[in-house]
């Protein structure tokens, strides 16, 4: 055990960082805030957990449940059992949990879509947010895949053209940031169950990639995701003319960037925060 | 729905933050740092689930069994079912849930100690982390009392009179602090059930409280907590002559915070944000 660390230590998916890491951590939120505020976006924090009916509207249990992870209360008709005794075991049982309204976030941008639901957007709409997400993955791979990790994500809602706009812009913004780092990345199409699923006709449809990837060494270290009207729709959030609104994002996952420059630097901290504070001076 | 909120909004016990807020919890950041930095902490990130045998080792399971909150995955037999319908409900019966190896953190602390199981402390360590803290309260009060919460804490591991200097410190500077911004509290006792439930002997024993809170109108915005070698005992961290390490932490309660100084200048974000910077410049 290492009692001050200053590294970073990952175990069966979870990970502890320590200062030198979090200095690395703090100059990737400067970056993603400088690039937000380049973008006109509005920063905000979200609940740590979801509604279970606010992500079932998205089709969430039909994607993606096994990657969810619900927070469940215990059942309290166990409480006096555990008061004597404890739980004396590494895990709990179903029988030993009690029914859950909320799951864990395993994207960040779910709760922008959530919080304006119901709305008009008169005008193009930048949200920023960062938020611990978790998924309950079958394998783990260091800092690269995680059970609990963080994704800041930029988000525009509003006409298709304006959200592609701001895609494209992350695009070149990306791209010439881990250029200027000495970074070696790809842009690569990936796809997404939330809109796969709606047949050839629609794959064949788009003329624009719904998700495009910056790939690092086989890691998608950030995504643009084009959603179309989808969490427009389901979400009930609609443009002045009333038809449901637009919307994409620009979605990094920090760890992943953290691994990416300790990689890149050697694992020298320092340089690591100088190169990220070159991108924005 | 306020599309560009720079305010708070709380709904059941969770709160969505806007930029103004997100302003003044960087204030309060730089201000727990600070006040880390002058403990002479090491900052660190700890992972955001703990394992539920070492919340059993120090008696969580006991004590806290109503706060509890479980990260459960779906049970894989109820995929297909899922994937064919979505869930259709507000939320997830326990039947639907798979076992669980992990909680949501309540506390920030907890992850320090067992971070530092079976290490030996030769020198007084001090450590800062911040950590999103759950609970599964019963009632909800605004910013006062969330659900999903955020606690900064200020440990220190070593010899009994290191950790109640350290406290020590800590009562004085945080009063100070508190009265410097014209923020009326009181220092109050509170009981901790970790050693309330060790019976009226050790009560009369104790010649030092083991937990006191910075009161501001009936809401405890921060304690300190003398944790004796409750921890070090359960956790087997041990000092330098094989005994158990004595443990204590400062907590604030970071949205309590935020509503202190949000009721204190009036909603001002400009002003409470200048307040806090004037206390480390």
């Amino acid at each position: 055990v290492s009692t001050t660390s200053s590294a970073v230590a990952v175990q069966d998916g979870l990970a502890t960082l320590g200062s030198d890491a979090l200095r690395i951590m703090d100059g990737l939120d400067a970056l993603y805030r400088h690039w937000a505020s380049l973008a006109g976006a509005t920063r905000m924090l979200f609940p740590p957990l979801v509604r279970v009916d606010a992500l079932d509207r998205i089709d969430y249990f039909h994607n993606f449940p096994h990657l969810g992870l619900a927070a469940a209360p215990l059942d309290e008709s166990r409480f006096s059992e555990l008061a004597a005794s404890g739980l004396g075991s590494d895990r709990l049982l179903p029988g030993a949990l009690g029914a859950s309204r909320y799951m864990l976030p395993s994207a960040a941008c779910y709760q922008i879509y959530n919080h304006h639901a119901g709305a008009t957007i008169d005008a193009p709409l930048y949200v920023t947010t960062t938020a611990r997400c978790y998924r309950n993955e079958t394998t783990y791979d260091d800092l690269r895949r995680l059970w609990g990790f963080t994704m800041c994500e930029i988000v525009c809602l509003g006409e298709q053209d304006a959200v592609l706009d701001h895609l494209a812009r992350f695009r070149q913004r990306v791209g010439d940031a881990l250029e200027t780092l000495g970074i070696g990345t790809a842009i690569e199409k990936a796809g997404d169950p939330f809109f796969d699923r709606r047949g050839a006709v629609a794959v064949l449809q788009a003329l624009v990639p719904t998700k495009e990837e910056f790939v690092c060494g086989r890691v998608a270290v950030g995504s643009l995701n084009f959603h179309r009207n989808f969490f427009g729709e389901r979400c009930e959030i609609r443009l002045g003319t009333g038809a449901p609104v637009f919307t994409g994002c620009v979605a990094f996952g920090v760890e992943r960037w953290l691994w990416m420059l300790l990689d890149r630097f050697g694992g020298d901290a320092d340089a690591a925060c100088a190169g990220l504070a070159s991108l924005h001076r």
